[in-house]
């Protein structure tokens, strides 16, 4: 039955391109207030083309913007088929700086086999693929493969902030799903499809430090009282020793590295330093010393400043004495490392290192351990199969640097382990201007989904 | 003679306030290119003022902003009276941050016997004490007590970049006069008037940091590549040593510490470490080691981060990799340093420390070395008298922290010693958020400045 759902998908090619290319035509920035009801068109726009292919679709009211949850009826899949449950989101990154796009963000446009649009790949484009595929199931097979819940969110670009409680509200529905399917990864590169089975964690903090109760003159009172900024640039001075590696008392206790196969399964996959430096207009790569650049994205642990502010920023020359000094700092954690365990460490540390003079505020913004996801699994097994299906080829298992804590929330509120499943490529330029999904990489990915859910289905 | 001109100058308070608050409303801002034309119309204002008292005075055209240039005509002083010149600024710092103004920094505005505005003590303040004290000799003698030259600048905020020019085409006019008196500093305390004999120098930079050639997600790159913000901690936490001593090579290799006789002198000012933090709101002072805070500012240099910016500055979180980070920086130096060398110095260590992976880019926004002027002389004996005179008391003898590069430049290019005599008080918030002089510190300082030109005119 796959072969024909395949056969119809490759006739269908310019129908979902159009349906796609409507999909992205609805802004769906959830950030911004002045796009709710775009959020909302989106929401009800996902939800017609579920039940297009045969699903209950509603949507899900929450605090913020709705979620779109979508389940197989009765008569829509065999009684004993194994429940999958499918996540991913339809909201999109706001679009500016709007100039340094080469067509408007939200009319896709194809140049050069590239879907140009804002959420062409991050992620309702991805999303699309998994859309098309069940509705390409419906049409030929009257059934789909497998039991599905649908859940689409539309705040993920925000941070979540409601998910959780979509979650435990409809654990009832969600909870017999053996496996969450999630297309919001992408492949490691042009031809070579990944399951992708480690994501970071994150702490994130805002530092500020204090000194005098306003800003004074630096000829003045310099060398007379503590200056903020010089106390927070000693602080953050000594977040790194100089082999590049976080000074965090503890901050490496639990860690391991990964082991010998691991390791040279990464040194095998397509990834080139000097292409890689080249690409971000660096004379060299610079990170912790011992580890592959790879190795330091997927299975380090790191410390980065995200943002400075201090004093004077305007053009030209302040003489002045900052009164406070802002930094705002995250870690991206691996899985051995507790989150909060972490933060407690750092935070002492924080106020161990603090200068005389100057006081330190720090605030927690956000504590979320890594994942890792099985690499053998009879879901994973599934996966690998549906790549060969419908991109050709077997998939590396790979790491994401980045963070999905809705990974972590479905096992440890439900116990559901992932499979991470993307379609699009490394140079997406997600979150930036002129995001793309490659043509190519969007055919590919209804058909790997089809099969997906087919392979799926025949589970034991 | 100068009773009568005292006697109106009293009677007249409510005229030279009201005259002071008019120049208080220009905002004259040299750093920002969208005040030309308030720093313009500032310098008008004070060529008009000083026209009102019988000086003929003109704008000189420079490659930045103006600079008002005005002299006695014939007949308004004695043909054998002292040549004086009086050097002020008319621009000021930007008002910023404006939130923590509690009356419109454009707006001078009067509570508890202190005048709020920015400019009100640096310099437009102190200057108009002058233009206000030269008035009333004009008014009550018909003839000023000197032959005066006055100059005033456009752009002492911004590290003079053109006055050198301007002096060196105005020579001939000024080169003949002995004496250079100027009010930028402050008194010691209040009721303890200054003479100033001592001000350190200062080297600007901006320091730009550049790692990748775009914003980075934290998470997918973090670890991988230099972030231009953890680079630049990098350098600025190695910037001083755990003794708070600056550990730029070479950076204290001339620098001497002061006689005895001068530490016991300065001791023995009514200077108190405890009030002083109290008056900063700090737990506890901070600076070199080894020094009292008097010693710390008035003759040991210092390094100050003046201003940071770099990455994501928002409410919130945001997982960036700052592609650039930028740091305001200063050093205020002592006599014995020579600026350029220290400065030199400067840019070798920052290319030593700079972090593999990013490039930096040092601008030498000003490089002026510290000055010391003579504590005896027929000025100086001068100005004591002024002091006595307008505000009832003799000055102690003190150094400054701050930089007035004009001292160094008038003394290397014409040969000529300057005066230091400041109206305002050491917590006047100059460069700060509610800027300030006390009430009657403005009325003593026209007074003073009255009384100063008289023995001025008296010295043989």
């Amino acid at each position: 039955m796959l072969d024909s759902v395949l056969v119809w998908i490759e006739k269908n090619r310019s129908l979902w391109m159009h349906d796609l290319k409507e999909f992205l035509a609805i802004p769906s920035v959830s950030a911004k207030p002045e796009h709710k009801g775009d959020i909302q068109a989106a929401a009800e726009w996902a939800a017609f083309y579920l039940r297009g292919a045969g699903l209950h679709a509603t949507l899900v009211k929450t605090a913020g913007h709705p979620c779109v949850l979508a389940t197989t009826p009765e008569g829509l899949c065999r009684p004993d088929a194994p429940h999958i449950l499918f996540y991913g989101h339809y909201d999109v990154q706001p679009a500016e700086p709007l100039e340094l796009w080469n067509s408007p963000p939200f009319t896709a446009t194809i140049r050069d086999g590239k879907i140009f649009a804002r959420g062409a790949s991050d992620d309702k484009g991805q999303v699309f693929c998994h859309l098309a595929a069940l509705a390409a199931w419906k049409q030929i097979a009257y059934e789909l493969p497998v039991r599905l819940t649908v859940l689409l969110e539309g705040e993920e670009e925000i941070g979540s902030p409601n998910l959780r409680a979509v979650i435990a509200e409809n654990a009832d529905r969600l909870a017999s799903a053996s496996t969450l399917i999630i297309s919001d990864s992408a492949q490691f590169a042009r031809g070579v499809p990944a399951i992708t089975t480690g994501l970071r964690g994150l702490v994130y903090y805002q530092m500020t430090v204090t000194g005098a109760n306003t800003d004074l003159h630096s000829g003045v009172y310099g060398g007379a009282v503590a200056n903020a900024a010089n106390a927070l640039s000693t602080i953050l001075g000594q977040l790194h020793d100089n082999q590049g590696r976080v000074t965090v008392p503890g901050f490496y206790d639990h860690v391991q590295v990964p082991d010998a196969a691991l390791r040279a399964m990464w040194k095998s996959l397509p990834f080139h330093e000097a292409e890689f430096a080249e690409e971000l207009d660096v004379d060299q790569l610079y990170g912790e010393t011992g580890f592959t650049t790879l190795e330091r994205r997927w299975c380090r642990p790191t410390l980065d400043i995200n943002g400075l502010t201090s004093g004077y920023q305007g053009a030209g020359a302040k003489t002045v004495l900052p009164a406070t000094a802002l930094a705002k700092l995250s870690m991206r954690l691996v899985p051995e490392q507790d989150a909060i365990k972490i933060a407690e460490a750092f935070e002492s540390y924080i106020h161990q290192i603090t200068p005389a003079g100057v006081r330190v505020k720090l605030e927690r913004l956000s504590a979320s351990p890594a994942a890792l996801t099985p690499s053998t699994s009879p879901a994973i097994a599934a996966a690998v199969e549906a790549c060969e299906e419908g991109m050709g080829k077997k998939p590396v298992f790979v790491r994401e640097g980045g963070s999905i804590p809705v990974v972590t929330w479905f096992k440890e509120m439900l116990g559901i382990e992932s499979v991470l499943l993307g379609f699009g490529l490394p140079d997406d330029n997600l979150h930036a201007p002129n995001e793309k999904l490659d043509v190519e990489c969007f055919y590919a990915g209804i058909r790997t989904a089809a099969a997906l859910y087919d392979r799926l289905g025949k589970m034991k």
